[in-house]
């Protein structure tokens, strides 16, 4: 961290600013140059309060130099992190995860029959909303606890380890027993009362990008979760809102490289929600292997123009199917595979 | 609504959807051109899921022509709302409201001195963090519990209402028995479980816009406290992330009028948050009240330097008092008065 | 500047670094943390290139300590610059600038009789446009040169100096013998063969900030003219695009108290561009003048809906005349005046 | 194109409106809901002026629902554009386009090697920049004249296809005379002089985005060039500014889709600028080609470190062979090929 002072300044006041700064466990080095004095931060400055060295009349500017992260940052660990979502699934290995599924679950027929399709054609995990976050409420909100309960036996039936979103922090002993992968959504990633929540078990959490997050805020909100002591966490992208309007979001392919350079969890994409255009999800898929995404999350639904929600950007299960092949090629050129 | 079809749609076709549409209560009307083919969507179109007429594969394009949302809508209610949130004080009547405080409550001595001087500066209300959301989990958290009784202290000593974020819906009933309006802060703008709950009370709550939410997305969470039977809800424009790095935020004071032309529901302002510089305190507030706000929520600090968070935005309570009267003659050019 | 190092560099590399540092003029302190190695750059560093630094492989990251804009800077240059653009009219001084008129220029008739008008009702300068930028190539591209003759007609009968936008380098001569202000477009902003032409010239020159134009992007624009030698330039705001769609642009208050600091530049607002709706530019002009604008340039058209464009965004000479009744008001809050 | 009344319009408004819409060539349907009424335009509406539309005091909103654009619009022409650049080599067809070489012209040796080394790793065309757009008017501006000849010789020695930029219409014989494909950068994409007259020439244009524009303007870009009667344009993404701070600008793959699905243009991808760091190129070259562009244009610098500019988003001959190896397999997933 470095802190540019004002021409104003007078030794004494440099003095104690040195001081209050020293209080926060780092050290502090002056460089006066012509024109201006600037104080750099030697040590761990992630628990220095930034807010509050700005707000010092003598401070012009406070800059960061290192990530405010530090369990998520790849600076602290080196290794890639696997997580285990079964006994038989990771995220982050060689191997791709590939969450195929419904938008939301809708009856046990449609779960159990998609469960069984998209295992087939390759994918490695479910997913299917029971509580739907909706902008109206006038929306259909999903099958709730009852949706839990399908997809148990969608799990039952086929061995899929299972991934679904929560709303309420008064679900999360529910979740923990019921769901393989608990998911916050995007509208939640700084929902910082569930985060401090989901940091006290250790349930793999998929944490989805919010939708005006910058990359470092992402982290940060991870961070939430593994200070608490749950590392567990999965990062998903799924597109930012930009000045473009054809696309739903702007899927930010970049965000996947990013995350691989600044931290060591995994990452995966959402081309469903990134693009909001079924027709969409085949070249996104492409797009986020080739770009080295640890797998993908798609909504699959066997017939999508009479789904319950997000018909629009859901794919059906042959064209997954077909997908996954030439994804496999692709995966080789990043050197990884799908099982 | 308009649902515009794709060339290839057949006869039967059309009247499957043109059944499927009715099925949501409204009705259809056909209008076919030379080059394509629309269907007009008669009636209350909040309750028709945009989405699944979307998913169907003769469907091109779904356009809104009327607004989502409904209780909030001036379309159902022309007059302005103007919500009480103490036995003398109002939001959305004549008088401006003038919200002013710490962003975090500190101490007893912090937070009776600073209410006592923002009152007799000319605030009409007291802010004051007790629950704060910050990016950091590094970051001081707030005084929590004590802080919500620290802020009754003032209140007991000042006569002003208090307005304070709620974090977490297990704090529900407590905000209930001790808070006079309870802020939604950005980040929980679509916390749709949140805004369920506070759907059941008849508490004020204080709905601050989200950092990429859209002025219709704003008002659709206001939609979601509103359709569970809690009228009393106040936005509060807070600045929207922009390509602009000068600032935090930009405040966008169009947003102003467009609330007041699509809604009934009174918006103040925050520009200490927008900007998140001291010196813009001052400016943003004058553009905010000209533009047409009903009122301002100030982060006012006797102490910048030694706040325990946001002190680089906070302006002391002299200034405050410079500005309001300032203000006084602001507000007589848009016709409203500050008491 | 500030050049922060990887933790490979060696001894040697650092030294060749601050050789090369050194051979843009400036000098180079190394300061050596625990964790990082820093190099600090003193002295005039608007001419380093910060680009050639930061592809050192060495090199982790460049952060800018000053802005890399000179002649636009106020640092260099305390006072406000008042640009002269009539013989009695300014920009910049006490008195604010209100320039007004129609979008396009359509006959000699509608320039002549709109700009009485204005005139009468408080304006101190023309708006017109003789060469339209338009999205479409089959929109209305303005009555070119003729265009140009009938406002200076409109200039013969008021005394109002003229502002109009230039499209073409090859119009610099025409523009420098008829018009009082060459107005610069937003899509223009970043086109450098025509800002380093007009730096050449002595000619006032109105820069409209690009739509997704920072600051400091802005001022370094400014910066291409005055380098040039041609210190006569405004800065107009007229919006830049955001995630809202509610308005056609978001106008940045926040810009104006920004460039004030930054710059002795004069700025003023475009609110009808901004916000592309007429009836918003009443309360957006208001918020333009109490957040210290240097003045406004609104369209104005006797018959909006029959305007050859943009008639949309226009407001009537009826309620020009009202508004400025208004900021009156408004700018003796500000210290400012209208004549 | 939909046109929303307003309720308080009368009959005789209506019949105005439908005359005033039947002289742009075009038909009008009236729909009467119980709600609002709407006119639907039924043929070739991209000459009607939509915002004259909206200037009238009846008319509530404007809808499109067809593009705007039409030479470049694929509903216009269903099959792909394929664009010759030189005598062997094509943009759009199977085969893909790969464009290296330096940010800058430096000199002939530099401009050569490289030029020789990317043609025997893959390149089919040689790119360098010979006028040069910096944000700050004390940077390096290119070597002008002199690098469009050294551009001449480089191609002399390898028969590579040269891409350079122009930044002033006077240059415009010069560049059809001495260049391949002329470059139209991201800062003059509506630089709208420019494109006319461009547009009367028959030269291949390479029309970048601009940071801010949305697809339909980038195409309505083109469609300045086409309607003048040159339909060789080559559309090039690099990157919009967004919220994400981590890269220059966020590189939007989901463009390519998009623009293939409206148009008939080939469109390539420049992983350079998109990014802004070297490291990037590789796995945002792979998203691109895999996502389905028409090719890259990638800087490639023999010694990234000392190049005049850009060196930090420059890869090196090697690291261009490597990748462009990597991209023949993901190629081959899109029935693509490299040569």
């Amino acid at each position: 961290m470095i802190v540019i002072l004002k021409k104003s300044i007078t030794p004494d006041e440099i003095d104690a600013l040195v001081n209050r700064i020293r209080a926060f466990g780092v050290d502090a080095q002056i460089s006066e140059g012509t024109g201006q004095t600037v104080i750099g931060l030697i040590g761990d400055t992630t628990k220095v309060d930034r807010c509050s060295l700005q707000a010092n009349k003598y401070v012009e500017r406070v800059m960061l130099v290192q990530e405010p992260f530090k369990r998520a940052n790849r600076r602290f660990k080196e290794e890639n992190s696997v997580i285990n979502i079964s006994n038989k699934t990771t995220v982050g290995a060689s191997a791709l995860t590939m969450i195929a599924g419904p938008c939301s679950v809708e009856s046990e027929e449609q779960i159990v029959g998609i469960a069984k399709e998209v295992k087939r054609l390759g994918a490695t995990a479910l997913r299917g909303g029971a509580f739907k976050p909706r902008t109206s409420p006038y929306s259909f909100q999903g099958l709730e606890l009852e949706g839990l309960e399908l997809l148990k036996i969608a799990r039952a039936e086929t061995g899929l380890p299972i991934v679904t979103e929560i709303m309420s922090t008064s679900m999360i002993d529910k979740f923990v027993d019921d769901v393989d992968v608990i998911q916050v959504g995007a509208r939640n990633m700084q929902n910082f009362d569930l985060l401090k929540q989901l940091g006290t078990i250790d349930k793999p959490i998929l944490l989805k990008r919010g939708l005006a997050a910058t990359i470092e805020e992402w982290l940060m909100s991870a961070e939430y979760i593994m200070s608490g002591g749950n590392d567990n966490v999965i990062l998903c992208e799924r597109g930012i809102r930009t000045i473009e309007t054809f696309t739903r979001n702007t899927l930010d392919v970049s965000a996947i490289p990013a995350v691989k350079k600044l931290s060591h969890l995994p990452v995966i994409v959402d081309p469903s929600h990134a693009a909001g255009m079924a027709w969409m999800v085949d070249p996104l898929s492409k797009a986020a292997i080739a770009v080295g995404a640890d797998g993908l999350i798609i909504e699959v639904h066997n017939d999508p123009a009479n789904a319950l929600c997000d018909g629009q950007q859901s794919i059906k299960p042959e064209e997954f199917g077909i997908l996954v092949d030439k994804l496999r090629v692709i995966a080789s050129v990043v050197d990884r595979e799908i099982k």
